[in-house]
């Protein structure tokens, strides 16, 4: 596995693997890798010939007050885990290499960021938007693979690849999940053994909701089981709801009832330190449970 | 010469050509092609293997009450002249193709737009800087040449290469002016005949002011100069100003002193009708008055 940490260097290396009619897979990642990234990884690996892994925590998609500064961090460990997954080259610039001065270009989407994370995160995903496009441009790859837990980004990426006609496919991965059933996730490591029990308070109310709508249907009232479920979290020592909604699985937009394409998406904050997501389907027809790994 | 005006016949076709190892050079415009059209349009055949032009009046470049309606266009003309240049492909797409249902990313940029032009057409930087990425996409052309009379745009488009790190480069062509100096433009089929003889004092004032800096240097207040080209161009019949500023040709801000790179870029209306630009560099050192063709 090849570590890159120039642009120059990186579209070079892109370029010779393009004129030699490789299928370039790109995996964009603020590292601290987890099974959920190393599952994106093999994901890449069995559909392209040449996995590259961007490395890069993006200060853009940070708020003030968020988590930009404790972010984790070990380029070392994660090269490990990277070269063992089969990647050929991981990206690992520096922001001021991919911030330079001057810098003021943004991507923005209007309507899929008005809702869940980027109505609490205001600006987070200009942020996303423009550094992925920039990794698009970078790496031109012919398909690039994103998380379902982060549902609200990955659809905005798709939005903005069919706006502005990026020559590639996304492809979602299943969230990836703790035996338990906790979402994987780089900031889990923030979270003590008390409130990492805490936060299975996630996990088990998209459960409780998914039980709830095999039982009720779609007589079920968004509003019940969405108050039910905020009911259920902010009841968790050290949890509290930053928001749960009951979307339409294309547009975001809040359902007026339950139906196949209703997806709940919530986001916790725990000790009022850590912001976690997490989501699933509440598809009535569809029976099994959040996929676990 | 090629006509397309399906999004997907044009990437194939330039996939081809890539893969051929063909030199692709872009020509964006909104047609109505003049002289200053085809000059870009020879610049990018002297550069390229294959030239692409693309034909696509582009409604969120423009404001309320603006021009969008009556904007010039006739396809047939278009296609004549631009073969008759030696164009390999005119890419001519309907606006439902570029902007779909659901459409809803904007790409902007922060600093270069806030004055000039930016400030007098709120929003119109964002229209431009997006459909172009777009093209861009579309496209993947190596090279892409944009005309020296919208200076903003070409600044603006410059930045955004770079941020979005687009893998082209760009180049700029040197503003083509009528035998009299007026430069060319779309725009300039909406002047009646005794409104193209007052549209000249663009050029002239343009002209004066170069004639002024010559003989005192950077010893002219900016002020005093910008004041007099007003006084010039609200002086001639039928034309007020829009803006008239000495600006820094890389930061486009306000030039405190006039040296080497300031440069004075101008607005008129002309029975508040019609809306020309025009600019050019002070620099003292340079002799030359604008470039005619």
């Amino acid at each position: 596995m090849r570590l890159v940490q120039k642009n120059d260097e990186l579209t070079h290396i892109v370029a010779a693997w393009r004129a030699e009619g490789k299928i370039i897979g790109l995996v964009p990642t603020m590292g601290w890798f987890h099974q959920g990234h190393l599952s994106l990884m093999e994901m890449a690996g069995s559909k392209a010939d040449k996995v590259v892994v961007s490395l890069f925590i993006n200060p853009i998609q940070f708020g003030q007050g968020e988590d930009l500064s404790t972010y984790p961090y070990d380029l070392g460990r994660d090269m490990r885990l990277a070269e063992k997954t089969g990647v050929d080259l991981l990206f690992a610039p520096a922001v001021a290499d991919i911030y330079p001065a001057g810098f003021q270009t943004c991507v923005s989407l209007k309507k899929l960021t008005q809702g869940l994370c980027g109505a609490s995160r205001s600006g987070h995903f200009d942020g996303v938007a423009t550094v992925v496009a920039k990794l698009f441009n970078l790496v031109q790859p012919h398909l690039a693979i994103f998380g379902e837990k982060d549902y609200q980004q990955l659809a905005v990426i798709r939005q903005m690849v069919k706006d502005l006609n990026f020559n590639l496919e996304i492809f979602g991965h299943p969230i990836v999940r703790e035996s338990d059933g906790l979402a994987m996730s780089s900031r889990n490591s923030y979270l003590n053994k008390e409130e990492r029990q805490h936060a299975l308070c996630l996990y088990t109310s998209l459960q409780y909701a998914k039980e709830q709508v095999k039982k009720a249907g779609s007589k079920l009232p968004v509003a019940t089981l969405t108050e039910e479920v905020r009911r259920i979290i902010n009841a968790t020592p050290t949890c509290a709801v930053d928001y749960v909604e009951i979307v339409d699985k294309e547009t975001l937009l809040p359902s007026e009832y339950i139906e196949k394409n209703s997806l709940m998406a919530l986001a916790v904050k725990i000790n009022n330190r850590v912001r976690l997501i997490d989501n699933a389907l509440l598809d009535p027809q569809e029976g099994a449970l959040p996929d676990k790994k």
